[in-house]
């Protein structure tokens, strides 16, 4: 039963291939979008006619860039010799809000997933390698989440550096700030209760 | 501090002012059309361009429609003597999914809302009286919300109507199927007891 003109079925199926947009959702936008007027519509399409001509990686560290380099790698008020390893752009955009971090970045575009078939080569770890050859820094972070593939793609990366003068560290895990001990999963009140700090 | 490359941040502010999308889900789903590659970016941006030229309303009902009758109106099998009165497409279309109604729509396109400024005169209340008079349907169901606007627009209509040949009947109200009385509003359930049926 299809009672819908075919310009809003076509907008509103391309709408429900977006992550966490439904059927349903993806209607509801599309009654927006066409209550909005062309212009609106007009407007959006621009922006996403002109993003990939406009986003490319940074050389360095693979953060999304407008250049070569990414606006992080050329601000010369950040330190070269700390580097942050994050899985994706979001995960460093959001150590970037925390305003703690003044080092550089290194985004790995994903962790390692046998199950996703995600390996070593669908990553950015020949350029993590050869970076610290060629700028060797006095740090590596392993920001990478505290899950199994974050923790193997920590391990793999640390057995990629062995025997390398520099440190690698990994962040902390443990409970987070706010949360009722009695609804935190096992996992993390175990590894919270081993990383026990003497007071 | 702006560390993104201007071409995602537009496309971020675009989807951001879309209903139920925030500044986070914005940037994330920007993210996913980058690494979906421009084919997919340009599909979507082809479905905005086209939109409006390829959805209009109906004439008589006010449906979306792709020329100037729907596809309920043309229909021959759908009986215009009952005409079905709703706020809006979503309204339709949920009732459609029912299958439980053969007659025809008629869609305000709005309720009367004094405080968003909605009065009669921005509902299509005109070609309602006129579709009355030209067609003389002998039902009109007010399936407009069970709500202080869906009951001023229902009696308002009633009153427009008055002294007419045709019965005006109101969608019922009361306890949806499934629910817990102990979780009901008390207006809902006011109302269901007040509606209640002889068995």
């Amino acid at each position: 039963m299809r009672r819908l003109p075919a310009a809003i079925e076509r907008l509103s199926a391309e709408l429900a291939r977006l992550p966490g947009v439904g059927q349903r959702t993806a209607l509801r936008l599309a009654f927006h979008i066409l209550a909005s007027g062309h212009e609106r519509a007009h407007s959006l399409a621009n922006s996403l006619e002109s993003l990939h001509e406009g986003v490319r990686f940074c050389d360095r560290c693979h953060h999304l860039s407008a250049g070569p380099r990414c606006e992080i790698c050329i601000d010369p008020n950040r330190e070269a010799a700390v580097v942050c390893v994050v899985e994706g752009v979001p995960d460093l955009l959001a150590i970037e809000r925390t305003a703690e971090f003044r080092g550089t970045y290194h985004v790995l575009h994903g962790v390692l997933s046998p199950l996703r078939g995600v390996g070593p080569g669908e990553l950015r770890l020949a350029s993590l390698v050869e970076r610290v050859e060629t700028e060797a820094p006095s740090e590596l972070i392993l920001a990478v989440p505290i899950s199994i593939e974050g923790e193997a793609t920590a391990s793999y990366i640390q057995g990629l550096l062995r025997g390398r003068d520099l440190v690698v560290s990994r962040i902390a895990s443990g409970v987070p700030q706010g949360a009722e001990l009695e609804y935190i999963d096992e996992d993390t009140l175990g590894r919270a209760l081993r990383a026990r700090r003497i007071l």
